[in-house]
C-alpha cells in the first residue's frame, strides 16, 4: 500500500459563501492534475467554517455573568468566553489561560473550537471563527458537490487541531467525514496467530487527518486541502457508523472525563 | 509539499537477534528502491521489540499479592497484571478489562504497552511482548546502523497503537524518535494577519506516525515498516529536544490524569 498526500496549492483566501467545491477543483485542475474516483480531500475546519460565515464579531457579544465569571478565573476575554460557552455543552477542565469544553457536537476541544489565528481583524471589529454548525453534513454536501461537478466519487474528512490528554502538542484531528469509514473496527479479527486481536478498533479518519496535518502545515492557509491518493474509502452501510459520531467516546463511557 | 508513504513490503517474520537495518535495507532494494537521505522510516514497535528480545513468558511470572488483588478487579490474568505493574510508574484508571498506566518511559498505555497478539504461543508458554527498554535508543541505533550501512541520513520513528481520552479508536503514535523534530515549536509565530499564533505545538512525530499506522493496518505484520519521503525531518540541535519526550506532557501539568 502507498499513499500520497500532496498539499493542494493555489487556493485563494476563502470568503463566505465562496464554493469550496469549485475553490478546491479549480486548484487541482491548475496543478494539472484532477479528482479521480477514491481520492479522499482532507479540508482544513477553517476554510469551511468562513465559507460558511461563521463569523462572530466580538463586538456584538454580551457576556453573561457566567461568562464574566469565568473570564477572570481563566484569564480570557469575557466576550471570547461567551461565545466558548453559547457553543458547549459543558466546561470540562479550566485552569489560568486553558478553558477546555465539550462542544455541542461532542468534540472535547479547547476554546470549543473558537479560533482567533488566521482571521481579518480591524480597530473596530474582533473577528472569531465558530465550527462549522454540521460538519459532517458540510462534508456530505463537498462530496456530493464533487460528484455532480466533477462526476467522480470521493472522500472528504474536515479536520481541526486539537489537544489531547498525556501528550504535548496538538494532532489534526476529524470533526467531520463522508464516504469514509471514521472507526476501522477489528472485531472478530485474527492476527497472525490466529488468537482474537486485543486492539480492536483503530481511529482510522484520525490517522488520515493526522498525517494530512503534517502536509497543511501550521501557519500558511494557502494549503488548507491535501489530497490523498492509495486509500480505498468507504463509506459504511450502516447509517449509524457514518460521519465522525463512531470516533467521539460517549460521555459515561469515558474514563478521562 | 508532497508526502509519500510506502509500506515497506517483504520483511520477514522478526526474530530475537535479527538485524532490522539489513532486514529493512534489503526489503527495500528488493522492492527495486534506496533509502535516501531525509527519509524517514516509521517502524512498528512490535518488531523491535521482537528483535530486542523483549518476550517475558508467563509461565516463569509469579504474580504479587498486589497483581492478583488487581488482577481480580479488572479480570486480567494475575500474571500478565503482574508484567504490566512490573512495567509501570503508576496505574492511572482500571476498569473491568482496562489497566491504563504511567509507563515507566512515561507514556500513558493501556496495559503498559504488554502485546499479547501476533505473537506464536503453544501449550506450554504464553508469551508477552514488552515496549523496547529505550525506544529512542533503539531508534538512534537504526538511524546509526543505516548511516554506517547505506551511507544515508535517515530519520526513525518507532510507533505503537496507543488508545485516548474522549475519542474511540486506538492511533499510531511516537514511542521512540531519531532525527526528527517530535514537537513542532511555534511559539513566537505570526500567523497570515501578523498576530501571534494561538495553537504553538504540533505533535509532528505523531502526526506522522499515524499516518503511517493507516498504513501497516493492523493485522498484517508483513508490513511493519513504512517508508515515509517528501518530508525533511531535522534533528533538533538541543539534547533535550531530541527523541520522544518532548511529546510527553508532564503529570503535574496534565489535567487529565
Amino acid at each position: 500500500m502507498k499513499l500520497s498526500l500532496s498539499a493542494v496549492a493555489g487556493i485563494p483566501m476563502v470568503q463566505p459563501g465562496d464554493d469550496l467545491v469549485e475553490l478546491m477543483g479549480d486548484a487541482i485542475i491548475q496543478q494539472g492534475d484532477q479528482l479521480r474516483d477514491d481520492d479522499v480531500l482532507v479540508i482544513a475546519q477553517k476554510i469551511i467554517s468562513k465559507a460558511e460565515n461563521r463569523y462572530v464579531d466580538l463586538a456584538d457579544v454580551e457576556p453573561s455573568d457566567e461568562a464574566i465569571q469565568l473570564a477572570l478565573e481563566v484569564d480570557k476575554d469575557p466576550r471570547h468566553v461567551q461565545v466558548i460557552l453559547s457553543e458547549s455543552n459543558e466546561v470540562v477542565r479550566k485552569r489560568l489561560g486553558v478553558l477546555i469544553v465539550e462542544h455541542k457536537l461532542g468534540f472535547v476541544h479547547a476554546n470549543a473550537g473558537v479560533d482567533q489565528s488566521n482571521i481579518e481583524h480591524d480597530e473596530q471589529h474582533q473577528m472569531v471563527l465558530l465550527l462549522p454548525v454540521d460538519p459532517d453534513l458540510s462534508a456530505r454536501r463537498i462530496r456530493a458537490g464533487i460528484k455532480q461537478k466533477y462526476g467522480v466519487t470521493v472522500a472528504v474528512i474536515i479536520n481541526d487541531s486539537l489537544g489531547r490528554a498525556w501528550r504535548n502538542g496538538s494532532l489534526g484531528l476529524a470533526i467531520g467525514v463522508a464516504g469514509f469509514t471514521a472507526l476501522e473496527d477489528y472485531i472478530g479479527g485474527l492476527d497472525l496467530f490466529g488468537r482474537e486481536l486485543v486492539v480492536t478498533q483503530v481511529g482510522a479518519a484520525d490517522e488520515l487527518s493526522a498525517g494530512a496535518s503534517l502536509v497543511m502545515g501550521q501557519t500558511d492557509e494557502k494549503t488548507p486541502v491535501v489530497l490523498v491518493r492509495g486509500y480505498r474509502p468507504a463509506e459504511p452501510e450502516e447509517e449509524q457508523l457514518r460521519g465522525v459520531k463512531p470516533l467521539l467516546r460517549d460521555k459515561l463511557a469515558d474514563l478521562f472525563r
